[in-house]
Formats: C-alpha cells, structure tokens, sequence
C-alpha cells in the first residue's frame, strides 16, 4: 500500500497514538488504513460415502484438487459464502451440516471455515474456476495432488471419523516459517 | 473507496473479468481492490466461576460490558489474537479451553470467535481501552448495559451450560435488517 484510498496522497508506514503496530497512515488526511486477515470458506461435500473434489483451473495450485472454499465476501454469513462457493465452483447443491474444521493460517494471513455438507443431487459439474469436479470414493483421494495443507487435513480428519460415524468440530493452526517451503506444523484441537 | 492504493488514481466500481460483484478497480494500473470481512477474536475468561468483563473506555459503546476482544491482526492465530486482546484490554493473562462461539454478522461484515478461558491470576486490571475490568457472578451479569448482542448471546449460553458442565461449540448468524434498531435475529447451532 503506497497512496491514501481516501484521498489518494502518499501513506508512510507509522504506529499511530493508542496502538501498538505500524499501520498505513495517510500524511494529508490522517486515515489509518488497517490490514487483516481473511477468511476463507469452504465445504466438504458428501454423496452415498464419497466426497466431492474440484481440480483447480485458476492460481495458485492450478491442476490440483481442493474442496470447494473462496473469500467470505461482505454481507453474507459464513454458510451463505461456503454454499456459494459450492455453486460457482461445481455447479453443486448443498445442506450443510455443522462446522467441521476452524484454522488459523497466519504466514498467508487468513482463516479458514469448512462445513460438512450433504450434496443434494448429482447435477454437479465444472464451474468457470474448476477444470473437473469429481466424486472420489476415501480410498481414491488424490493425496498427492490436493492443492493446499488445509484441505489434506481436513479430509484426514473426515476418514478417520467417518469410521465411528461421529463427527466432532476441530479448530487448530497451520504454520510455515517463512521462507520455508516444507509441509507445514499442524496444532489441531478436537471438541 | 476513491483511489488506488498502488498507484494513487481513481478507482471507480465495475465487475472485474469473471467475477460476478462490483469491485473497486484502478482505472490507471488495472488493480483489484476486495473488500472482505474482518474478524474479530475474544474470550470468556472464568476465575473460580466469575467472568470477566471489561467496560469500554472507546466507541462504539463506551461505558458498556464486554468480553475482551478484537480484530485479528496480520501474522497472529485466532488464540493468539485472542489472548493479546485480553492482555491490552484487561492485563489477563489466560489459558484458553476451546473454541465457544463463532458467529457471522454479516450486516457489519464480521465474524466473531469466542474461546472460553482460565484466568490464571487476579492481577488484571484496565488497560488503555477499559475503563474498568471485573469479575461478575452469573447473577450479576449487567445484561441491559452489555456493548453487543454476540456477547450477550454468549454469555447467555456460558449460563446455560454451566449448569450441565458440559460447554459445545455454537456456530450460528446475528442479522440485523438494513436500518433497523430492533435487537437483531439470532440462529444458533450447537455441536
């Protein structure tokens, strides 16, 4: 961030009176331009026991296989974002369930929301941002071609609990140090 | 929004190439500028069966009760940010028991997550943004001069299952209608 988008003069980067962090300050209007994280909402979508994927036609981990998920856009709730990105990304109608995993990814500056959810028809297919879409027994998840950390655990999670047919809602952290590019630390608690 | 905080021209509100919503974009170097929801983080922090409130030193709402909380900020977990904002509001030092509420608010474009917690020591005491800080009993609670209803609602469920000893997750929606004064619309669900 370089210039003011209020008034569109230079900013400088400076802790203002009563906080505790440099922040973007405008030196012509004074406005404190805040940056932080977002929140990402996704589903884990589930038809007769198997689970339904999209392979990524946009950056990054373009070609690879995700769980629906997109930014929560303002002026919907968290259900609203997690269903709208089934549709635009699938095609795919969903009831969701109940939250399933709640992480913390701070070296990307987001969070991330997933809902268990019961497809509701096979009508499902290919949206603008997905190559396929495609209904994956557990044991034929594509392991080594899933887009993101985030979604390897999550499906993780789902195997292992489907065995005892209950579901418990897990929240945790995934860090990477920065610059580093190994699989990152994974802390989850269940509750 | 008004200008570019790349390059400092005007922005003006169009609906960028396969996207579907307005977005404010730079006429001039072509950049997108999204807007999403904030998050804020917080605890219920529990001393031998009190909670902790603080009385907002700022607006909105200076002079009402509410649970320590805050916007995340860049690089830190939801825990993190969670304790952080006790530490500078209150000087509490917490350990936190699990996640309590999460909550979308989508007519002022946040969401909510509240841990419950354990106040580990008495030595709290207002920070810069408090005008005040004190243990309550559940009977004490001042419901007609709480700062917001996701922290009545919370603390309304804290009462609840205090009784059983047996704290769930609750993930739900607080709606307003545009304009509206009346207390908003509650949806919770329990897990």
């Amino acid at each position: 961030m370089k210039f003011c988008s209020a008034c569109g003069a230079r900013v400088a980067l400076e802790v203002p009176p009563g906080d505790n962090r440099p922040r973007h300050v405008c030196g012509e209007c004074g406005a404190i331009h805040y940056v932080n994280p977002k929140v990402v909402v996704g589903a884990l979508p589930v038809w007769e026991g198997l689970v339904l994927l999209c392979r990524r036609a946009i950056e990054p981990r373009h070609g690879y296989w995700t769980l629906p998920a997109g930014f929560l856009e303002v002026g919907e709730t968290m259900e609203e974002g997690a269903c709208r990105e089934a549709s635009e990304e699938a095609n795919a109608n969903l009831r969701l369930e109940g939250l399933y995993t709640l992480f913390s990814i701070p070296h990307i500056d987001q969070i991330h929301v997933y809902f268990r959810a019961r497809l509701l028809d096979r009508g499902f297919h290919p949206g603008e941002e997905s190559l396929d879409v495609h209904l994956f027994r557990g044991d034929e998840i594509p392991w080594d071609d899933l887009a993101f950390p985030v979604v390897h655990k999550t499906l993780e999670l789902w195997l292992e609990e489907r065995e005892s047919g209950r579901f418990r809602t897990h929240t945790g952290d995934i860090v990477r140090r920065p610059g580093s590019r190994a699989w990152p630390r994974f802390t989850v608690r269940s509750h």
